[in-house]
């Protein structure tokens, strides 16, 4: 049996903003070549000390081999102790309608807001209310929806309803089923919601930049007459995005990441979403997951996995049975999305059954 | 409800060329780093003005944000409005066989071509029949089928018939199951085609290259016995690309792209095939596909989706029943592959139901 | 029916020198910046000669374009004809575990060395028991085992058990599960397997460079009731992967790759497991294959295809019925990481059916 020491030493403060401007380069060089990530990070951190100006004083001996790789260690741990860390704002809330008789009215407005995607790390963000992923909107399948959109941006923008399956003019396509929203202007949809499940809205404007910046949300869509498989003690929605946000979970970066909190025995549904530009299978330790629905839609038959690739624009609806204590990783399996010599960043977080 | 403007001001002619500089400069970027794509267009048009000459006349006063706007607006607007444009050259046409006895003989000839993929955005391609895709060969599960390949390139070639369970000699991998056909020379392929679905056919040798260019199209084989869920009233096949060519469907990058068009209630089906180097998303507006065959094979069930996820090599087909009047976008969610600040372009297309 | 040469003349020895440099430049190219492979490769090779220095003698004339065809073709058949290579070093070996009563025990231990990927191309590798990938473990629904793992690297490790359903303190997520296993350091995992199927086991500390560098393997559980669907003759092991090691299957590049070997009416199952950062769409010709697994969960229903997207952490299991003769192509089709124009190269073997 293993021998597990249950205190170590804490990370020096000095570790924590050399890690912050790494992550910062390394999000960076994600955009630019993601793939050259796992080469970069095979050069040693002695490699990486600057380049010393003339005139400055002599620079510290090298570190040994042993020494930077427990530098390296107390990173990751620095990490992992601060896992879930406390940023500013917090994306994906639930929105309350207001109701204008049997009408559930949603008010969005869209501005450019600073969003902290990790402690320290603050990224302009185009939101839908001040959240990185937009509120979320969760109404029940038949209900009469009205959403009214206010751009306080300074280019226009439209809401598309990825998903729900509406009247045409509702589609927010500029120039196909409405103009572009203008900036100060506001525009209003209104439809019916016929098919249920775990779908998104976000600009359809522009939108490479304007999703890209923040401009999405979950809607999700309870049916009148759930199914035995789908019921769960915890619902939990995870936006997943690689835009200039960095590599992010509902708009935030280990260790800002939430953790999705379950008792032993209960079940937790997971809507995966992906507003994001590349695919990210997302695995979870020690457990499996049973894969129910695609796109809001359920599968013939469940299916199981621990690993479940989410392509942009799909969502995959998993069920876990927790029967395993435990904090169990959750993560995306494409490594540079998830872990650098700095310790984990980006798309790592845990479901931690109690 | 939204009110809905149904004229606007038509976007100057200045307008056009300053999209297409940009498309061909947007493609080699989407080349060289793809994902840095969503970073770039956040940068506003204000920062793109190249550096003035000295000497020159002093430049305009700088836009104000709502003119870059406004700007921003038109070339959205014009690449919608001039959806389909004409462009020279149509790919994957119905190739008609010649009769030899009960074989029906196919001849296809490879050679190199200006291609047109945008209006006034023309590309090398090597093409088989001179179109991009290549002409449809469309056959009957059980027919004898003969195809005669011409090398008119300068250099060798051969052809795979990718999902064709064929014998091994005529599977075209050279070196392994034949020589390769030298330029200048011919080659004959004969088989009988013993499994349904939608196929491929395209170049095996130096392929990266060669396929890039344009050395593909498409191989449907009809059943012997139709399933009553594969019937349908539009049969559309849709091969995506995004090689040196930008990306693609059918040859062609928004706004001279194709739209699928149907009646209301009549049922179309979408054979997705990808020929290129990435996986794309294809997401359907406001109607759902029901997913029946992958790689020419019924899948055990039928399932539902508006996003399905096609990686290189694979063919997917969707049933779409029309039951929403309206053009409905369709069009990659890898944002970057379908919109920039300059308008839609390459992955988008509309299935409109009249 | 085609005329096909069985001999073709042999290449010319100084033809493997200037595809092995090739080689070398497309792999990092590929890591560099992979999509734009395709354009690169449609630069002739005439483009390539490199820069003659002042004073040096008159180069010798431009090739034709014949010529240059003719030295593609050669440098394509000089591969196939090499096919498989031989190489120093063998990836993905049963170990046979030494029992400690009913505990089956393993050895594991990680340390640096040099890898022959193919044919005098040596790569730095982090391996387990000096093999890329790791040893396979093999084992039976309900055994004991114990992995001993001893850090022989100069940064500390873990191992985590990638799909196995173990105990929240063997899970290797080092300061969540346990320390990190310092350089010179062991540490011992146990647990019982509870679930079946195929499975990996790899670094989970500094992940993106360890696996990357090769620290991984499979680890394949056999059910205690197979199911019919999935007894096989041949029972094939394929670990992809595309980091500092280039394009790979088992820890090798075509045409250093093996050969899956069966005989006409044999059944072979293929596990399929990616271990990279990338999705590769493993495209098998002239037979189906039927997928009966995902992450070592049987599917609903098997189902059927030619082209299976395994994505990064991913575990598919297909079944072939080896029913037609030959030598099948077996490759991602991502085509440029299976081929360039100095050959095939990378993820590239065969079925052969004899």
């Amino acid at each position: 049996m293993p021998t597990i020491t249950d205190s170590y030493p804490a990370a020096p403060d000095s570790a924590l903003p050399n890690r912050r401007s790494f992550l910062r380069k390394s999000a960076l060089t994600a955009l630019l070549a993601p793939v050259a990530v796992g080469a970069l990070a095979a050069c040693t951190a002695v490699e990486e000390e600057p380049a010393r100006a003339a005139g400055s004083p002599p620079p510290p001996p090298p570190k040994s081999r042993r020494e930077v790789a427990d530098e390296m260690d107390r990173l990751h741990e620095a990490g992992v102790k601060a896992f879930p860390a406390k940023t500013a704002g917090k994306g994906n809330q639930l929105m309350a309608p207001v109701m204008d008789g049997r009408v559930k009215v949603y008010r969005v407005r869209a501005s450019e807001i600073q969003w902290e995607t990790e402690p320290g790390k603050k990224v302009t963000a185009w939101a839908y209310n001040d959240q990185v992923p937009g509120p979320m909107i969760r109404v029940r399948e038949g209900d009469r929806v009205r959403v009214e959109l206010e751009n306080a941006l300074l280019e226009s923008t439209t809401i598309h309803f990825h998903g729900l399956e509406i009247p045409n003019d509702q589609d927010g396509v500029p120039f196909i089923t409405q103009p572009p929203v203008k900036p100060g202007e506001k525009f209003t949809y209104e439809f019916t919601v016929t098919n249920s499940g775990s779908h998104m809205y976000h600009s359809h404007h522009n939108s490479a930049k304007q999703v890209g910046l923040g401009l999405l949300g979950a809607f999700v869509v309870e049916p009148r007459r759930p199914r035995a498989v789908e019921r769960a003690d915890v619902d939990y929605t995870m936006i997943l995005n690689d835009g200039s946000h960095g590599y992010t979970l509902n708009g935030k970066g280990f260790p800002a990441t939430e953790p999705i909190v379950a008792k032993l025995g209960q079940t937790v549904r997971i809507r995966f979403m992906n507003e994001g530009m590349m695919i990210h299978p997302m695995h979870l330790h020690g457990m499996h997951m049973t894969i129910i629905d695609k796109d809001g839609w359920a599968q013939p038959a469940p299916w199981k996995c621990d690993t479940i690739n989410v392509a942009p624009g799909e969502r995959w609806d998993a069920i876990v049975k927790c029967d395993k204590k435990g904090t169990w990783a959750l993560h995306c399996h494409i490594l540079p999305h998830a872990e650098s010599q700095h310790g984990m960043f980006g798309m790592v977080t845990a479901l931690v059954v109690g």
